[in-house]
C-alpha cells in the first residue's frame, strides 16, 4: 500500500527527532532523568483517593460510569469556580468553564478554536514544548519573545505586532505561562502583568493565560493570575489537576467567556465527546472534601526540599559560565550553558554519564536553544538530585576540555 | 472585543442547530427520549468495578495516577491484542495499538492523520453522526454511499471512487461499521465484507472499521470483523469498553500497521499527551480477571430483551408505512416513515406527546435522511419502552392526520 502518499499534511510534517531517539536511553534503570515533567509519585493523596472511590461508588455509581456531558461535570465546575473566586479573587461561573482531558487538551483545543493554517500565534521564548505540539497541529506561523527574569520583553512584543499588523496579520493569541513558567521556572512581575493587558487591549488580542503551577509556590509573596487584572474579558484561563492531585486522571480546565465555551465544546464533541466521567468524580470530591487544601502544602513542602537540593548540588558541581534560574515554584529550572556548548551534542556525554535532561531546543518553536537545558526538580529522589547534578557537572567539564 | 474576525475557519461552521435546542426538551424526566446512545446503566459491572478499584489501589496505586505514555499501558495493549486473537482470529501485537480516549477520540484522530481539507472521504449513508463530527473538524468532501440490508451499495461505491479518481482526488479511506451499524442496525454480509478490500485492493484504498458492538449480538451466527479477512494490511480497526464496560472511562483502541500507529501517536502528543492511566488499569484488570466474558452475556440478555420489546411494540403502535431495522445485536434500530413526513417537523409533535429520538438528518453529511429516525433500544426502563413507542405511533398518526 502506498501509505506515504496518503497522510495528511500535518503528520507528513510529523517525525520522531534524534534527540527522542536519544531519550529512550534515559529510560534505562540507571540513568538519572531530570527530563521528565513528572510530579512525585510521593505527591499522590493515595490515601484520600481510595477514600474518594469508596464513596464515588457508593454515591454515584452509575452516574460516574456513564457518558457525560461535553462541557464537564456540572458540579465539578461550580467547585472550581468557587476554588477560582476563593484563591485568586476571580468572579467566573460553571457556563464559563469547561473540563478537558488534562491542559494538554485545553492548548490543543483553544489553538484548534483560533488557528488558521498560517496564522500568527504568540509565546514566550522559550515556551512550553507541549503548547509547540498542540498549536503545530494548526501549523501556525510563531511569534516568539524573549522571556526576561520578570516576563516577556514588552516593547519587543510591541514591536513584533505592530510588524504583523502591516503584513495585515492580526496575531490570534497570546499564550504565556507567568508563574513559575515551564522551562524556565520564572514569575512575571504584576506590573508586566497589567502591561501585558494594555497592549492586548491596544492591538483587541485575545491572552491564553496557562496556569498549571501557581498553587505550588514554595517562597515569595503569591502573585494573581493575569485574569485577575482583566477588565475586558480578554484572557482565557487554563488550570489543571495534574499537580496538585494526579496527572494520570487527566483533567484540566479552560475558564473563557461563553462564546468561546461553546465553540470548544462544539469542537470536542467531535474530538472526543467527553473528558472521562469518572475522573472528573475524583476531582470534584478532592476539593468538595477540602482534601486538596490539606495536600497541597505537603506537596510544596516536598518539592521545596527537592528545589533547594538541586540548587545547592548545582552551586557545588557546575564550573564557571554555567547559570541557571532560581524559581519560587513549580517543577523546572532552566540552566544555561555559556561555553558556546550545545546541548543536544552534551546529551550524548551526559547519557555516558548516565544523567539525562530536556535539550533547550525543545522549547523554541525555531530551533534555539542550544546553550540550555531544562531540569525537573520534583520526580528524583533526594539522592539522586545530588548524583545526577554532580554527573552532569562532570559531563559539562569534560565537554569543556574537548572543546578547548 | 471582536471575537468573531479570530476563530478559525472550523470555528465559524460550528453552529448548534435547531434539533439540537428541540432536544433539549429531550432531558426533561417526562419526556421519554430514545434519543441517546447510552449503554442501560444495568449493564455496568459495579461490582466488579469495586473489586477492580481495590485492587489498582493495593497493586499498581502511584503508576495508575502518573503520566503515562501516548500509546497506552503496555499491559493492557497486550491484553487487548490476546483478546483480537481469541474473539475475533485477528494477529496483531501491542506496538500496532494506540489506546484512546474512547472511539470518538479515534475517529478524529484517524481522520486528522489522513485528511487535508477538500479531501474525499467515503461512509456509508447513513453513518455514525459522531464520525461526521470527528471528520468534518477536517474540512472534507463527502462520498456516500447508501447501505442496503446486507452492506454497502458496492457498485455504488465502485463508481463514485472510479469518478474521483478521474477527477484526481483519490479518496483517502472507506468509513465503515460493519456489525450492527449505527444508526442503521444492520450488518454487511461476509460476502461483502470480502468484495469491499478486493475493492479497496484494486483502488489502494484505506478501509477504516469502527467495531463497538459485534460482542453485543442477540441472534444469528457471529461475523468475523473485515479486519480478519485483511491479506494486505489495509485495514485500520477500532474496538472500545464503552458497550462492554463504561463509556464513562472513556476508552477506546485502533489497530494499524506501525506507521500509522506512530503517526496517530506523535499527534496525540499534542491533542491530549496520553490517555486517561486510572481508566486503562480499570479495563486491565476487566479483561485479564476475565471479569469481561462473565459480563457480556448478561448485557446480551439484558438488551435482547428490550430489542424484543421495542420491535413488538413498534408492531402495535405503527401506522402502515411505517418499517423499520430488525437489529440482530448492538444499540439502535432505524425508522423510515413512508408519508413523507419530515422527521425534523415531526418531532416537535413527538415532544409535545412526551417521547424523543434522533432526527435521520443527522446521520446524513449532505442534509438526506428527514423521512427516518434513529431511535436507541438500550437506555430505556421496559415500560418507557412500551409506553414512548405508543407516544411515537399517536405522534406519527397524528401528524399524517394533519397533512392530509
Amino acid at each position: 500500500m502506498d501509505l506515504e502518499s496518503k497522510f495528511s499534511d500535518i503528520s507528513k510534517t510529523l517525525k520522531g527527532s534524534a534527540v527522542r531517539e536519544l531519550l529512550k536511553y534515559a529510560e534505562q534503570p540507571d540513568v538519572i532523568s531530570f527530563g521528565g515533567g513528572m510530579p512525585n509519585p510521593k505527591s499522590f493523596p493515595i490515601e484520600n483517593i481510595k477514600e474518594i472511590l469508596n464513596n464515588i461508588m457508593d454515591n454515584y455509581g452509575t452516574k460516574a460510569l456513564q457518558y457525560g456531558t461535553t462541557e464537564g461535570v456540572t458540579e465539578l465546575r461550580e467547585q472550581i469556580a468557587k476554588r477560582m473566586k476563593d484563591k485568586f479573587s476571580i468572579s467566573t461561573n460553571p457556563s464559563n468553564i469547561i473540563v478537558l482531558n488534562g491542559s494538554q487538551s485545553g492548548l490543543y483545543m483553544v489553538s484548534k478554536v483560533f488557528l488558521n493554517r498560517g496564522d500568527y500565534v504568540i509565546s514566550e521564548a522559550p515556551t512550553y514544548v507541549g503548547a509547540i505540539s498542540a498549536f503545530n497541529a494548526q501549523m501556525p506561523s510563531w511569534l516568539t519573545v524573549e522571556l526576561k527574569e520578570d516576563g516577556m520583553d514588552l516593547n519587543e512584543l510591541d514591536a513584533k505586532i505592530k510588524k504583523a499588523i502591516n503584513e495585515k496579520k492580526v496575531p490570534k493569541f497570546i499564550y504565556v505561562i507567568p508563574t513559575f513558567q515551564n522551562p524556565a521556572g520564572l514569575t512575571w512581575s504584576v506590573d508586566k502583568r497589567k502591561h501585558l493587558l494594555e497592549i492586548a487591549s491596544k492591538y483587541d488580542l485575545i491572552i491564553f493565560e496557562d496556569d498549571p503551577y501557581s498553587e505550588i509556590r514554595f517562597t515569595g509573596d503569591p502573585v494573581m493570575p493575569i485574569k485577575y487584572y482583566d477588565k475586558e474579558d480578554r484572557v482565557i484561563y487554563m488550570g489543571t489537576f495534574s499537580k496538585v492531585l494526579s496527572p494520570g486522571i487527566r483533567l484540566g480546565w479552560v475558564v473563557s467567556n461563553e462564546a468561546i465555551t461553546r465553540k470548544i465544546a462544539l469542537l470536542k464533541q467531535g474530538v472526543d465527546l467527553c473528558t472521562n466521567v469518572f475522573s472528573q468524580y475524583i476531582a470534584l470530591e478532592y476539593l468538595r472534601s477540602g482534601m486538596i487544601d490539606k495536600q497541597i502544602p505537603k506537596i510544596v513542602e516536598l518539592y521545596r526540599k527537592k528545589r533547594d537540593l538541586m540548587l545547592k548540588s548545582l552551586e557545588e558541581s557546575m564550573p564557571e559560565g554555567v547559570t541557571w534560574t532560581r524559581p519560587n515554584g513549580g517543577m523546572f529550572l532552566w540552566v544555561t550553558v555559556d561555553w558556546g556548548l550545545d546541548t543536544e551534542k552534551l546529551l550524548k556525554k551526559a547519557l555516558e554519564n548516565k544523567v539525562a535532561y530536556v535539550v533547550g531546543t525543545a522549547f523554541y518553536p525555531d530551533g534555539r536553544g542550544r546553550n540550555s537545558m531544562r531540569l525537573n526538580f520534583t520526580y528524583s529522589r533526594d539522592e539522586d538530585i545530588v548524583e545526577g547534578i554532580g554527573r552532569l557537572g562532570k559531563a559539562i567539564k569534560e565537554e569543556i576540555k574537548n572543546k578547548n
